[in-house]
């Protein structure tokens, strides 16, 4: 037995793809797919399965690809409707029934788990205890379907078919004509139902057992049913187009199992070694592989190798691993760059616009605020990576912020580590937050399970960094500055604005200020009003928010007393851009656009300080948010 | 059998991990796994093996667990310095190694890849060729040994011994101790020996080869080796400690395989359902398993189950990978968020600061060129949800850029994806263009090798994104507006700083200007310098441009004829904060400060029209700054 084609990295070793030259806005994809389909179409090896007669009618050149994807996209060429029923294929779903319905110990009594090196048709009960070797072959199977649960024989058919129905995303049926065939044939299956008898693996009369058995054998599906019914077991469970769960997600992993040991009868080895996916033949030409998280593929085309096997899925799915490195254990890194960036508080502070001391405090103490921000999927592998690096940088730490903004799923096995993490980091007085919770549910459930009455003084959690940044900033110079508070009033010759007046020219312009109050939570501010008013806060707080392209809503700056805002649409004539509204009760002294242009005329030097003030305070914002770019470097 | 806790979901059917009370600084995964040892060391099952008199001397109490990233951390515990003898995990390298010394199909002709289901010392060849069934029991393993290359029996041994070494980090030598017992011994595999020459399966005399055999088990290793080793394997074949290579990347596909099909002899698909890891085991207590891309295993405890496993590595692989979800099957999606944002022409432009005629042009036009930011690992499943996102919106399209700077890895698939979909957007007129591609060095490989003579009209490729979209919109624009062209060269009465001059006042600044010109590629403005002059470019561009905290060099602005650049450092008297270069021959009107700071007093009505052109300028840089960071949206 030689390969074909080596598998290599090489360029120049793979086989062109030909493009399709019908529609030229279809998904290469699509086009890959059919050429694959042409390629193998006309290739006639193989003998269609005659054992029971219903199998023998079938036509030789039916032939079908599918491929679906754990979002739900289908890509599918040739007979992609032609009915044809699952036979062997139904077995790992019903093994996955089994231990949905009864404890896993139960079921590892009576099934094992090892690849027998036999062929499909072999008995392999284990010499001693009777306990077939596993459940791919047929007296797995059939044990298997004597533990889905059921009052009676209907009622455990109706939930296989009801299952099977959730797996493909519509109604199946069983194919009475092929049912009654196999019934009528089925000797071997019957003998091996009464040796499972005579081990007590099953229980009670094995006949009715064996019968469902050939019933789910019978199982009618098309090609596209089998590639959405792989995809929802690289989906976890959960079929992709339909969106409901058709297994529950902590046994797809065992049934992925048998089927990379022993899916492919005496052809496992080989298949694992050459295309590297679970998988699952039957007797009709279906094929069914599962690359987990990526990917799953149906094919259908009846002429089967000596071995069962359909030949042509065979060499679709050879094809197809060896083209596009499909193979499970040609994984890419998973651990590179779980940190998508860092900074600390000297170098990124929260949106609360601050004075000039708490500014200068800032940046020299604040790097012990530590932020990570995290990417991609944090699972063991990653979370140890992003503690290490956290472990190996504790000098001068005070508070450790982990933004899980951007990662895709925080599993459990993180939380873990999390968790630990936690407990050593306050055990040393660092307080570790996480930000961008929504991202994580299980991270919530699993801190206040494990630190329990502690949960709320240990576990810090905020929706957003910028609260959070603003949090420790706050914490840092309550500590640092003596008689910091966050909240406080200026007397209007403290302005920014007014800097450089002299005392005359503050008197005409306090002079021409108008006073003004709002409530908490009131808009100061809309998007899209006029610009007539520049403001300048004396008591309290506010907020400019704007809206983001996803629908969030995001603080670019929150100003206390002194500071001014409104200045943008007054310089440019713009309309206002964001809104502002009230964090506290809010006093704001007010400068009309026409008293600021009255000024050009009578008091030009008023005018020019101004000015001048109110371009610097834009060169500070715009060197906060440029050095803020150049550290987020997107 | 029952398995003692079930692989589950449930946060609640988890164990707690034990915090170590040593180091508080100490990693949160080195504390696991020293209360993983602590669990298991008590535990006294098992017996050391017998059957070489040298092998019976080992301690039972021996214990030690290494665990290594695939980026080169090592956690060790126990006795992780204690050395052993290799025993049959030396099997799946030397598999390795007899890929890279013949043709895979002299390889696949002489030793299969089935797992046999039988005890670890079955001979099981196969009844007609007297194939051994696979590379991992002692008939596969002797006929592999005969396949390493060497003109001597002992080039032969000293290429085993390097290549274990490049695996291990150290170098390995020969315990001749257990090899002299092997050798007295190893009857059985002598046998085993004269049955595979029986079939031709080795050439010559097998004496040399299964006593070659009996050296390689008889490598001497420790735990933290085991544990570096399967890293490399974990690794793509790269020693993660040393960073070298120790076998082709080709070929780490195919020892995992055999690893995963036939790894723990007759246990192989129990381990494949409870742990998930391809691994192999050895008599002398070793076992060592991977977790591809993510972590290699290394475990030493003589004493064996009846499978001639060790059993407290099973154990602790069987702990390991449930408290942290590690099976191989139990992957995360890894299509979610291939494109971290995308966005278009009207929404985000280049750095060259443009005319108001230009800008209005791009924000109605712009749309047709379209960004695709991209991240992760681009490989199949990845590359075709983009695929699919690009085909899905071509409407009035012209420029696809694809951004591959936050990529991790491009693979083949996702190149032979790209290829297809720059010939379709081609022969709609759409162009296809990567920037950031060193990120990619086998996308421009494979693109000139399959465009041929076409690649230079076809593929489009920039350092950055910023040059890539500069292009375009140039394109765009020299399509749009009649008579464009991107150089020109504009009055001083057209600057916009001078707008809103009477031309009284005009002529008595235009006085005050000093005209200065600079050579392509000079520097004009230093980061550091005090800031004396504000410049307006009269002829050519210059570029602003900052170093990142990477050390990679980033434009934030090219500025051409009638705008003014270096005011921000003018109006708060900082020094300078970039560097601006001179793109090409350049003449500029600059302004010194003291002209502009005795305006005040002798025309303060100009002083005020500059300043508040000046304000306006900057309040524009800020719009648009604050446009791009709500649609990076950090």
């Amino acid at each position: 037995m030689v390969l074909a084609n080596e598998r290599s990295f090489q360029i120049c070793a793979r086989p062109s793809l030909m493009i399709s030259d019908n529609d030229p806005r279809s998904s290469p994809v699509l086009d890959y797919l059919k050429q694959l389909h042409h390629t193998h179409a006309e290739f006639t090896g193989g003998e269609v399965a005659t054992y029971i007669p219903e199998l023998a009618k079938a036509d030789p050149n039916w032939f079908a690809i599918c491929l679906v994807t754990p979002d739900g996209q289908v890509y599918e060429v040739g007979d992609s409707k032609q009915q044809f029923t699952i036979q062997s294929i139904s077995k790992p779903f019903v093994y996955g029934m089994a231990l949905e319905d009864n404890t896993r110990s139960e079921v590892l009594a009576k099934i094992g788990m090892e690849p027998t090196g036999d062929a499909f048709n072999a008995i392999s009960l284990e010499s001693d205890t009777g306990r077939p070797r596993n459940p791919m072959i047929n007296a797995g199977a059939i044990a298997a379907a004597g533990l889905v649960a059921g009052k009676s024989m209907s009622t455990r058919l109706q939930r296989i078919l009801d299952t099977f129905s959730l797996y493909a995303g519509r109604e199946l049926t069983v194919d009475e004509g092929v049912y009654s065939s196999e019934s009528t044939t089925g000797h071997r299956n019957r003998a091996i139902g009464h040796m499972l008898r005579n081990f007590d693996i099953v229980d009670g009369d094995p006949t009715p057992i064996v019968d469902l058995y050939f019933k789910q054998c019978s199982i009618s599906v098309n090609c596209r049913d089998l590639g959405i019914m792989a995809a929802t077991l690289a989906n976890h469970g959960v079929n992709p187009v339909t969106g409901k769960r058709a297994i529950r997600g902590e046994y797809v992993e065992s049934v992925l199992s048998v089927m990379g040991s022993c899916g492919m009868y005496d052809y496992a080895g080989e298949w694992l070694y050459r295309v590297g996916m679970p998988a699952k033949s039957g007797v009709a030409g279906g094929i069914m592989a599962v690359l987990p998280g990526q990917l799953g593929i149906g094919i259908f085309s009846p002429p089967l190798d000596e071995r069962g096997n359909s030949v042509r899925g065979i060499k679709v799915c050879d094809d197809f691993s060896r083209h596009f490195n499909l193979h499970l254990f040609n994984s890419p890194h998973a651990n590179k760059a779980v940190i998508r960036l860092q900074y600390d508080g000297s170098q990124i502070n929260s949106n609360r616009v601050r004075g000039d001391d708490e500014v200068f405090e800032l940046r020299k103490s604040g790097r012990s605020i530590r932020v990570y921000q995290l990417q991609g999927n944090l699972v063991f592998s990653t979370a140890e990576v992003l503690v290490r690096e956290i472990m190996s940088d504790l000098e001068d730490k005070k508070f450790v912020i982990l933004d899980l903004k951007r990662t895709l799923e925080v599993n459990e096995s993180a939380c873990r580590l999390f968790h630990q993490l936690l407990l050593k980091l306050s055990a040393i007085g660092i307080t570790l937050i996480f930000t961008h919770t929504s991202r994580a549910p299980m991270l919530r459930r699993y801190m206040k399970l494990k630190l329990g009455d502690r949960a709320a003084e240990l576990y810090h959690a905020f929706d957003d960094n910028d609260p959070a940044l603003e949090w420790c900033e706050n914490k840092l110079l309550s500590e640092l500055l003596p008689g910091y508070q966050s909240e406080y009033q200026l007397a209007p010759e403290q302005y920014e604005l007014f800097q450089g007046l002299t005392p005359d020219e503050f008197t005409i312009i306090k002079g021409r200020l108008l006073l003004k109050t709002y409530r908490k939570g009131s808009v100061l501010v809309n998007t899209g009003d006029k610009a007539l008013e520049l403001f300048i806060v004396s008591k309290g707080s506010v907020s400019v928010v704007v809206t983001l392209a996803s629908g969030s809503q995001k603080r670019l700056a929150t100003f206390s007393s002194g500071m001014a805002f409104g200045e943008m649409a007054l310089i440019d004539n713009a309309t206002r851009s964001a809104i502002v509204v009230a964090e506290t009760e809010v006093e704001c002294h007010v400068l009309t656009v026409e008293t600021f242009d009255a000024l050009d005329d009578d008091h030009p030097h008023i005018k020019i300080v101004l000015l001048r003030n109110l371009a610097h305070s834009l060169s500070t914002k715009l060197r906060k948010v440029n050095r803020e770019v150049s550290i987020f470097d997107y």
